[in-house]
Order: C-alpha cells, then sequence, then structure tokens
C-alpha cells in the first residue's frame, strides 16, 4: 500500500519502520518540524513535507499519529482528499475523524514507544476500528502485515484499554521508580531488582496475574508488612502507597484462590 | 561441595536444582512433610528425610529455606553438627543464626519463584552475607557456581532489598491483576495487555525508570486523567490508587527529566 505519515513522533517512527519493512510504500511524512519530517522521511524513503498545501493526494491511506488534540484539526484538512483516514491513538473515538470523512479509520498499536528502544512489531496488538466493513477489512490486512495480533476493538473498549495501559505500565513503571529510589538511598545497585521486574512481568504471559500474587499482603503476613512500614519511616508517600495497595492485595487474596 | 537442603518449597526447589545443575551433591532434603521431601530428593537425587534425628551430620553445609518464622528453631536443632549454617531469607536477619552458630550466612536469591515456571538461575542476583570472612568467601563462590550476579549485601541493605522487591514485584503484579479485572469487566482479552507489562519491564532493564515513565500523569494531561477517573465510576478502589499514583507521577515528572 502507498502511505501517507503525519506525525514524526514515537509512534510514528516505530509504526512507519514497520509498514515499510513489511513492504510499503510511505509516501511522504508530514511533521510541522521540518527537521523532524527530514529525519523520519529519510529513514522511511519518503518524502518529507511540513505544509498541507505539499500533500500528495495519490496515496492510499492517511496515518494520522500525532497529539490526541490536534487529530480533528489535521483530519478535516485531509478529509478533501477522499482517501481514507487513520489515527493511531488509544483515547480518541472514531466519531472525531467521522464528522470529516465516511472513510474513517483507528489503527491504535498497544504498545509502549522510546525512540531509544526497538521494539517486535510483529507481538504488538493492533487494534482495528473503521467506519464501514471494506475499510475494516482492510486496515485488518495492513495491520497482518506487520503483526501476528490483530483485533478489531471499539471506540468504547478502545477507552478501556487506554486506562488498562495506565495500571499495566504507568503505574508498575512508577513503582519500578520508588524501588529503584530506596534502594539509592542505601547506596545499593538497581541491576539487583532488574531481574526481578523481568521475570514478574513474564509470570503473567501465561498466567494471570491473580494466580502468581507474591509477598506479605497476599499471605496476610503483618509481621513483614509492619517491619517494611518501619523501614520506610519519614516517607509518606511511599508509606500510602505501601497501605492502599497492600490492603488492595490483601483482598484480593481473600476473594480468589492465589499460589503464595 | 555436599549440601543439606532444609524445606521444600519454591526457594529449595529452584535453588536445589540450580546447585545439583552445578555439579554440586545434594546429601539430604529435608522437610516436615515426607511427601514433599520424597518429591524434591528424587529429583535432586538425594536422600528424603523429615526427622531430625535422621539428618546426616557429613555434609558440608545446611542451607536452610523454609518460612522465616520457622528458621530460629531449625537452626538451633542443627547448630551441635558445628557445619556452616545459612538461610534464603531476604527478610531474616543473620544474627538470627548467630545466636545459635559462628559459622552462619546468607544465601539469597533476589527473585520470584513459581514451581510451575523455569528460572535462569544464571541471572539471579545472590545476596551473600557471612559471619566470617571464610565463610563469605566459601559462599561467594558457591554463588558464582550458580549466578553471574554475585552481591555481599549487609542485613540492613538485605531488608532495604527485601522492601524495594515488594514494590518492583507484588505492587506491580497487582496492578497487572486490576488491569485484567478491567478488562474482563468489558469482555476484552487479557492478551491485549501482556506485550505491553513485558515490554515495560524490559525497558527498565537498561534505562532508569524515571527516564522512559509515559502516560497522562508526567505529561500532567489533566483532560485525559479526568476522562480515565470517569471510565472507573463507582470503583473506589481503584479511583483512589488511580489518584495516589498519578499524583505521585506528576510530582516525579515535576522533579525529574523524562522522555515524554
Amino acid at each position: 500500500m502507498r502511505i501517507t505519515l503525519i506525525g514524526s513522533g514515537n509512534v510514528a517512527t516505530h509504526l512507519g519502520a514497520a509498514l515499510k519493512n513489511a513492504g510499503h510504500q510511505i509516501v511522504q511524512v508530514y511533521s510541522r518540524n521540518a527537521d523532524s519530517a527530514a529525519l523520519l522521511a529519510y529513514h522511511l524513503k519518503g518524502e518529507a513535507i511540513s505544509s498541507w498545501a505539499d500533500i500528495n493526494p495519490d496515496t492510499d491511506l492517511f496515518v494520522i499519529s500525532i497529539k490526541d488534540d490536534a487529530i480533528e484539526e489535521v483530519a478535516s484538512s485531509l478529509a478533501a482528499h477522499q482517501m481514507p483516514i487513520v489515527h493511531t491513538s488509544g483515547a480518541t473515538s472514531l466519531a472525531t475523524l467521522q464528522k470529516y470523512t465516511t472513510k474513517a479509520g483507528v489503527f491504535y498499536p498497544l504498545q509502549t514507544f522510546s525512540k531509544s528502544k526497538e521494539v517486535n512489531f510483529k507481538t504488538v496488538p493492533m487494534c482495528i476500528e473503521a467506519s464501514n466493513e471494506d475499510l475494516e477489512n482492510l486496515l485488518k490486512q495492513l495491520a497482518s502485515t506487520i503483526s501476528n495480533s490483530v483485533y478489531t476493538v471499539s471506540s468504547e473498549q478502545r477507552k478501556i484499554l487506554h486506562l488498562a495501559a495506565v495500571f499495566a505500565c504507568n503505574f508498575p513503571n512508577y513503582l519500578y521508580h520508588a524501588s529503584q529510589q530506596l534502594l539509592a538511598q542505601h547506596q545499593l545497585d538497581f541491576n539487583l531488582l532488574r531481574p526481578l521486574i523481568l521475570e514478574t512481568a513474564d509470570k503473567v504471559q501465561q498466567h494471570l496475574p491473580a494466580a502468581v500474587q507474591t509477598g506479605p499482603a497476599v499471605r496476610n503476613d503483618q509481621k513483614t508488612m509492619t517491619a517494611h512500614l518501619t523501614l520506610l519511616n519519614g516517607n509518606e508517600e511511599q508509606t500510602t502507597i505501601y497501605n492502599l495497595l497492600s490492603q488492595a492485595i490483601i483482598k484480593m487474596g481473600e476473594g480468589q484462590p492465589t499460589v503464595k
């Protein structure tokens, strides 16, 4: 397919590379910032543009991969070309595009992307939605060229996924940070915890989290929890987090069978 | 080395296998439960015992790998044999053993173990402590036969590690559970989030967590956070967790440079 990429951020960069590697042609890369457009277009062997007047209408698909707030305005200016328009946002509804085009879709890769780290796109779940069945099928086919994991997901479901991703990714990463801070305060190397972090995430690849919960809270081991709170003495924020999450785990432990 | 294993739980099982695979001889496996002792002893090609009277004193090392509460009593009954005694507990001080022997040590593998899942012991950080330098060197040498990652860690530091592991492992696993519950309530497959969970843990293998924090909180994106809270409407516990961790991330984002 001939694809036009709007945006040059983390998602645009990784998605663009996956599409190009799957044999698709990246016609143009648009970014307000001409340098960013030029850099990504260079990698994707497409044309860099930073003005809407330079859009080449000879494309099969516009992929909008920019900040949520700017999606609507971009869609309104692309609609005149009458080609399908998709966005890649977890938190934006399909209806935002449908105001401007009857060929609207969502092409949402459910993963966390950093420019500094390669991602194996084959394992990235692609969440597809479209305003008609033909476009849905086209997008599913396109998604299957870059990923082994393609789902049809409604706008309502996608909002839940986006929220759940905060619990599954953003909050755990903050807790990694809290653990790293604790270690640093006691001259301990964060490398001591890195294998544990990876194994914890690896365990739930096969199991449900409730079935592999470990630690003092799920055993309701009050002695250890009291000792931990003593060690946190003076750190109000970490104490509040410790108490809240421990209480939640105790409740979970009482409600469900778990491996202790 | 000739090693006697006291216990047959997750740590004893994985540690025993790693020691045997490294060429050490497991002389005996003790468990109060004769069936558990027999099963593990069978795998480790040692003798199963479930009575202290059957302890074979012809061993180089007693490894106590049982519930924290029971360590002291077991140490007191093993001390008469005058061989080195170590425990494998994160939360128990060296002093607990030193009451009974001058050859006391700690041999703590910092990892989460489940019987149903193999662990590559080479990557497991081994935290060593001993009551004298000779024993410390012996334990470090023993640890290096099963792991590439051996650290000398004091009892005070080990307590911090044990606490930090709750933040790095037990709490994130609970948050995986919360995300899985959200998905289940909306007929969504947990497989949608599994790659994200793994990638989030993989990212901090090279980077510090604060440098790779993503999501609405670190951007202080109030619009998205308000939308998320609306979606959580009615779930008091998840709302409290969402607010508390988001506030902590906002503070972290203000204090430190992060990749957004």
